[in-house]
């Protein structure tokens, strides 16, 4: 075949070794979905069914987190699945994402079928050197979650309890720290903030289990 | 966000300008599928359509061509989406891709409905600077569209008409030429290849098409 | 050798085939030298004279072009030098490069023996996909050569024998354009621009010369 | 400048933060300059005065280590030294080793004069994750050294005391271990390879010395 020197023309993208793998993906445009305020639990657990689906298909993963729209994989540090290739697991992952994402959505949404365009996920890999910048890491995503959610939970309740609209909400907010929108949701709304479920104020989180059976103990 | 300093990890992926860039996916374990042999026009249009569905929402893609369960979308040279990010641009595609494909599966294979693992894709991005080179890429797909073409034409016929085995197929046709397989399939099969459909013989080509309407001549 | 894994920590950095690869170096802190002002022949001339030999230990080079502390060297497309990995190629370039200029550096200024920290150059290779391209990024470094010779010789003109300081002659030169400039040298110094050597306004080249002897005119 | 659009074909070549970075540089063609044999202290010397140059003018750099025609230049994992940009490191260094080594060769042959082509170096950048990495790395090229210089004294010794030619004393070698060549060293030419210079056996190092004084002792 007298053309196949353009395969020469794709370029080595293979990881670092001996670095930590996340692979993070991100929903397209979800602001438009109508998902319930301040979480849906619908979403949530379609989310998660998804990525269990990716956790399941490549046992290279390690760890799973997810939180609003967003989900990251941690591939272990040895891992050397697709030789590493940037684009091989990052596409992986995204696909089998959207294909659970789809499939699983009428469970998920009974009264709201899928319509154009489709629900979809963009994706990148990027490597960490250490454990600490791999924990930084997944602090780093947790800690926007815990923001996000005190945000959107004080935000909500004064739209939907407090009877403000939306401008008039986010003036309200304006300048707040994390204590003044507690105090917003307990003295207002009768709301306690630490009683709301993990899952909103912590993201999900799925673990590789590791069983040593029998084992001598000497591991390192 | 004290962890935010994670950020600094992720690096640069951008694609070189003035390149066409080309974006293949390809069917993960795709032989696995019961697809009909040699060709299934039900699985034809499923790829068709998620494909179309992938040219309707990225508007930036000019070219997409598709031959068993692999797909090329081209962009033009002077497309800026995603500033040119190639993780962007592969997992956009590949996500689209996917979500279509597993969406519309009921509508094409009414009869088996879908199992997991579910059907996915991994994706690459290849830069190509000249017409010359993209040409020739599409000819290198295209050309091996029709080896395989019609090998299977043959290898199918073998079996299914001549009642061969796979191994004793395989025999028969080791070292044969195109002129050999054209007749093979004459004379033992009364097929005449070239009369198949162009669909199964050159693959599938989706343009988009520009219209100028109204405007003086001189273009460049 | 056990220790040999650590050899795959080295990653791919080739160069995408078919582009024009231009590898630039710059003088490192070149500020500092004492060059005469504005234009320095003997500078100029060891500039050169070290790429002259870059140029003949580098049969793959088909252009040199040089201005100020600067040299841009060009590869051919079809150049596949060290399998056109971009760390060999910017690394060789600038290391031949600064050998000759210290090596002739006493022939140039046999007055000014060198001393630490001894003159040293950086380099980048960029990629260029079409031969507009590559015109355009000649045309860009010597489209700068001219607005700084422009500058400098007018700067240096109000220093040297306008009496000025450079403060003075920084201010003197604020907002002017290129013909406000030409008209201080002339109708202030008797100078005409023009006059001056093609060299200082235009820079240097150095072509590989082809040469077809007793060929058939059917040349591609 | 309507040419600068030609900037942006420059790509980003940013290394991960975090990981210790590695320029190796190794002597162009060197086996035809006619060093002593099996070690040359000249040669030796002039290497490391170059390496000195550039351990003094890149504050960064905290480790040189040194052997044969090549180099090894350790970068801290926390350096952002030209923003860790790999071709700014590399050619920095490559330039600055050439211009230290091209200056000082009369020191060090005074009878040898240069001549053309002149000594140049290649470099690369390599990135490694975790001490353990960067440890195995300079190890990786110490016992390179060491089995070389066994490997070279012995052959020597055969030609230069024993009155072979190479092709012999090739042949002699072959298939022979670390123990077998200290014999024939010892039994057939009474040299005690243990008694032969440090620095042929493990190479040069050069370290930058941290200095603590009066610090409390609580660091990490
Ligand atoms: N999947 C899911 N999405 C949610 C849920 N609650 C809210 N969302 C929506 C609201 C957020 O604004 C949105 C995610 O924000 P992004 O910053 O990712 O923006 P968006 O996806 O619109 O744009 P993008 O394409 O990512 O740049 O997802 C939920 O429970 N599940
Ligand atoms: N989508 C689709 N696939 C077909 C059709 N006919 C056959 N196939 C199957 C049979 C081919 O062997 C297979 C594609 O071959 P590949 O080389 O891509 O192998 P596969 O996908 O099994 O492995 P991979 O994960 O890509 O390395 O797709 C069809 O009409 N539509
Ligand atoms: N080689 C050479 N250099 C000259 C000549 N005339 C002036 N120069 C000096 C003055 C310019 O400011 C300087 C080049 O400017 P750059 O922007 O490259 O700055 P410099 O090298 O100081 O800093 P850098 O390390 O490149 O960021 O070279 C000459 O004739 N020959
Ligand atoms: N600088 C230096 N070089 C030495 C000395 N002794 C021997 N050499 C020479 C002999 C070695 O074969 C040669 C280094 O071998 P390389 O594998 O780097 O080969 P060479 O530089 O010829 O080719 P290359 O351009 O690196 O692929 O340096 C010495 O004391 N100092
Ligand atoms: O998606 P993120 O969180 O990385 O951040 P962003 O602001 O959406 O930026 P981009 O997707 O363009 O990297
Ligand atoms: O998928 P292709 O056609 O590029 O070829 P391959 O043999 O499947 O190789 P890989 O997917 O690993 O690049
Ligand atoms: O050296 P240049 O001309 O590319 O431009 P610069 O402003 O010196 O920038 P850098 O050397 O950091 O790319
Ligand atoms: O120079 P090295 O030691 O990395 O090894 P090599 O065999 O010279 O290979 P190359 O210089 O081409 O990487
Ligand atoms: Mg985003
Ligand atoms: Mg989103
Ligand atoms: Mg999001
Ligand atoms: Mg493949
Ligand atoms: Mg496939
Ligand atoms: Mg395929
Ligand atoms: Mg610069
Ligand atoms: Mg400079
Ligand atoms: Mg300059
Ligand atoms: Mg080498
Ligand atoms: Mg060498
Ligand atoms: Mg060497």
């Amino acid at each position: 075949n007298v053309y196949e020197y353009v395969r020469a023309f794709e370029q080595s993208d293979v990881l670092l070794p001996n670095t930590w793998i996340v692979v993070r993906i991100d929903g397209r445009g979800f602001k438009k979905y109508g998902f319930r305020k301040p979480n849906d639990d619908r979403g949530i657990g379609l989310m998660n069914a998804a990525a269990q689906g990716v956790m399941r298909e490549l046992q290279d993963l390690v760890i799973g987190y997810g939180v609003s729209d967003e989900y990251s994989f941690v591939f272990h540090k040895d891992c050397t699945l697709f030789e590493r290739r940037a684009s091989k697991l990052t596409t992986t992952i995204v696909s089998i994402f959207t294909a659970y994402y789809v499939q699983l959505w009428p469970a998920c949404f009974p009264e709201t079928p899928l319509s154009m365009p489709l629900p979809s996920f963009d994706g990148r890999a990027v490597m960490y050197p250490s454990v600490r910048n791999l924990r930084d890491y997944l602090s780093w995503r947790q800690v926007d979650c815990h923001i996000n959610n005190l945000y959107n939970t004080t935000f909500w309740a004064l739209i939907q309890q407090g009877g403000m609209d939306a401008v008039k909400a986010e003036e309200e907010l304006m300048g707040t720290s994390a204590a003044d929108k507690n105090e917003i949701l307990f003295s207002r709304f009768g709301i306690n903030y630490n009683n709301k479920p993990e899952v909103y104020k912590k993201g999900s989180v799925i673990l590789r289990e590791v069983r040593y059976i029998g084992l001598s103990p000497q591991l390192d």
